[in-house]
């Protein structure tokens, strides 16, 4: 194969190669099936190193163009059509005889349209990417629903997996307890009663993230087109889990103590929801703490109507005034409340490790749908964060939480007063990630959304935590954990420059 | 608080105080809401170290017996109920104002009863449990799905989670990309190209294990009442996991080259599944290759009816001997059929990472559900993994393990031939980690594995991989990787002397 290559180029000589042969693959000269040269062979005919073409031939493969089989070479694939429909389609045979459907310009196959139209009630993706930290380092995220990576131990989390690895040999990379490493659950019990929320070891469950925990929790209660209860506004990717398990949702609006009583008594005796999804502390979006009676109304109407409480504690312990309510778990009859809590906050989310507490009967049902979800969360993870976490390690981690995070809230805070137009309220922040911002009646949130991002700060709309995105469009949710105060000051800069953008606009 | 210490006894102070503090808790004479000594206070009256106290305290935490709450001191929390009904129940206030619910003797909620009926049709747990290696190493485990975790590349692992921490600190613990870390996917790819797959890196996506891939696929594409096609026998968790989605379930029988076609394309004409799960290699339970022949048919019948394939290749690379049939991902048409794959078999299952490979439209919606299943897989994991694999060393290790099952594949066979009554049949064992027997008429697998298990050896009966468990109580599945040659003849010497004892049992 003669391919032309400019040594003077920046481009390097294995993406010639790799481009040359790909053109030569997309314009059909070089046929599906075909052989492409052996590597020393066009290496020397070249004149290049062999590294030269394997590295080529590697990018062809990634891309999906060739394949090499062993002892045979590599071969040419047949091309993948890009997503439109079209017709036709027939085998072809490679020369070590394995036969490939050619399905160049070919149809997608007809029920891929049925399940499009059976999800078609899903909300669009967010139009601004939910990032911690922006891989645009420009672009300030208040976006997303994390704590500060830069904060994450680390070090102590290297040295826990180190010493799994080393000590526990092989038994660490087998699968784990499908209910979870029993000495992580003994320890997550001591945390929890530390909090006041009694949780015998037995009932403890392991899950990949609260996530998860939530939607076994889910498939344990309803099947589709059961109706379940949130608070209005509530946690975007819980609304998506409900819509894809096709339940109806009841929104209960909330006032300054939480979810309203009034109306959660009402829509309980019309509808027999399965659970009542609730975030007690530091809620999502709002970022607002249930008040104490409100709780207790809350346990008493469920334990009335019959209807089991979730618990979704994802930030409980992040307070930074101000004293802890008792969790609804605790004020609950036993088996009557799922509590769910997460290290992803405290800790680092790529670990991937929640936690709920199941009693009852229904306890080993969970455990055996956690299994046929997953069989078992890592047990390198979870044996690694059992050497890390105590009782003391997560006080101690979580005071110096607190006490960056406050100062963290109080810039924002400062910055909403100093930049943003008087028309803005901020509801009470007293722990947790987030900002909850009523705008304006002249301020769309969906606009400074938009505007806010063409100023370099991402935002997130109130749209998605509301069945009715229309009644979203007068919030914001600022989460102002990932920054250091100098930072946020300068992203409420920014954003009151791009309140100014749409109000001139408006004016105009 | 006296409490008598035997300072004489071999049983340590600190659980002679916790015993003594439970006792009292159990018979009531300590009463719930009441505070503990303070620790100092304590140790000082018992002449103990204050760990001494701690250790005890903690260890009544552990049972849940006490919470100990900042500031405050250590209470003792209300006794938790027995699994069994009763009646009553009150509210008690703890010292610092917190009201728990007493919920002694209280029965559980009603609605828990209503969640056990909805899973009453799921099949009982195994009467032995399913370990790669049993806890007492007096058993050996042959009842498995794993491979050997002592062939796992434990230190290369290590190395790589190391490298990973180290290098790219608190990126490595982020959430990572929904669908998998990017260059995890690429080295996925060209593994796949290897074996003669084709796959774009976008329609790659990682999961944790494969289980969750049929999780994920199965909330896809079915709603509660659809019906799903598989072989006879199959997966055991695919089975669980498609009833307690409330599928009904089509078992097709399979004959010496896979499932039978003719009775497929009956079943195909009757009903309209909505999809197709298979394992063409090494099939589990029967060690089984479906052939190239039945390979073709099962993709044009499946492509004529319009039912998309599910392709489980759990162990598709582990060949003891013969040549590799295509995939039917490289057979069916683009977007036509689901490919699993997973790092678990040939690296470590509790690394928990497995992928899939999915395309056209229907991709972005899974990526969705995965999202929603456990927001991503451990990008820690994800990124050492990909340091660790590639296409090489994936070679490497395949074939040092396929040379070391090969050798433990023949002594089982020898022992079988050696030790087992000559009514028992093997179905050819050309990979993967399965031997399948079938017993003679006199013989019941169920009966067998309780005899085996007394002799020390677990083996898993058939019954558990059929929709009807009668059909499945002619067989027995024999999983022979785990163990070196000499430990499985002395298996099949045991598992001859436990038909001996039922054969006689049923002379006598």
């Amino acid at each position: 194969m003669r391919i032309p290559l400019d040594r003077e180029s920046p481009t390097p000589l294995y993406s010639q190669i790799a481009a040359f042969i790909r053109t030569g693959i997309e314009s059909h000269t070089l046929p599906a099936g075909m052989r492409l040269p052996a590597i020393r062979k066009l290496a020397s005919e070249l004149g290049v190193n062999r590294i030269t073409v394997e590295t080529a031939y590697a990018e062809l493969e990634a891309a999906g163009l060739v394949a090499a089989r062993v002892g045979s070479g590599t071969f040419i694939l047949p091309p993948f059509p890009a997503y439109i429909a079209g017709k036709g389609g027939h085998d072809i045979l490679s020369p070590d005889g394995i036969s490939f459907r050619n399905t160049n310009d070919a149809p997608w196959p007809h029920w891929q349209q049925g399940v499009l139209d059976r999800f078609s009630h899903l909300p669009a993706k967010p139009a601004i990417p939910l990032n911690t930290h922006h891989p645009d380092t420009h672009i300030i995220s208040l976006n997303s629903g994390n704590s500060d990576p830069a904060l994450f131990p680390l070090d102590e989390v290297r040295a826990s997996l180190r010493d799994t690895l080393r000590q526990e040999g092989t038994a660490a990379g087998e699968y784990a307890d499908m209910a979870g490493y029993m000495p992580l659950r003994r320890t997550i019990s001591h945390v929890l009663a530390d909090q006041g929320i009694p949780a015998a070891v037995e009932d403890i469950i392991i899950t990949s993230g609260s996530q998860q925990a939530l939607a076994l929790i889910t498939q344990l209660l309803t099947v589709p087109g059961d109706t379940v209860v949130i608070e209005a506004p509530s946690y975007a990717d819980g609304m998506d889990l409900f819509r894809v398990r096709g339940l109806n949702i009841l929104q209960i609006p909330m006032d300054a103590e939480g979810m309203r009583a009034d109306l959660l008594e009402e829509a309980l005796q019309q509808h027999a929801p399965k659970f009542i999804f609730t975030m007690p502390n530091f809620h999502n979006p709002t970022g607002m703490c249930m008040s104490g009676q409100r709780r207790r109304q809350l346990v008493q109407i469920a334990a009335a109507h019959g209807v089991p409480l979730v618990e979704d504690d994802f930030v409980g312990d992040l307070r930074y005034e101000g004293h802890a309510q008792p969790a609804l778990k605790a004020l609950a009859a036993r088996g009557a409340c799922f509590y769910m809590g997460t290290f992803s906050k405290m800790l680092m989310p790529g670990l991937r490790v929640g936690y709920m507490v199941a009693e009852g009967p229904v306890r080993d049902l969970l455990i055996r749908c956690k299994r046929l979800h997953d069989i078992s969360s890592s047990g390198v993870i979870q044996r690694a964060l059992y050497r890390f976490v105590s009782v003391g390690r997560h006080r101690t981690h979580l005071a110096r939480s607190c006490s960056i995070y406050r100062k963290r809230r109080d810039a924002l805070l400062e910055g909403i007063a100093a930049h943003l137009p008087h028309g803005i309220t901020v509801a009470p922040v007293t722990g947790g990630l987030f900002a909850w911002c009523t705008l304006p009646p002249d301020l769309s949130a969906t606009a400074l959304e938009q505007a806010a991002f063409k100023r370099g700060v991402a935002i997130a709309a109130g749209t998605a935590f509301f069945l009715n995105p229309a009644e979203g469009d007068r919030f914001i949710r600022l989460n102002f954990t990932p920054h250091p105060p100098d930072v946020l000051r300068d992203a409420m800069r920014k954003l009151g420059e791009a309140c100014n953008d749409i109000q001139k606009g408006g004016a105009a």
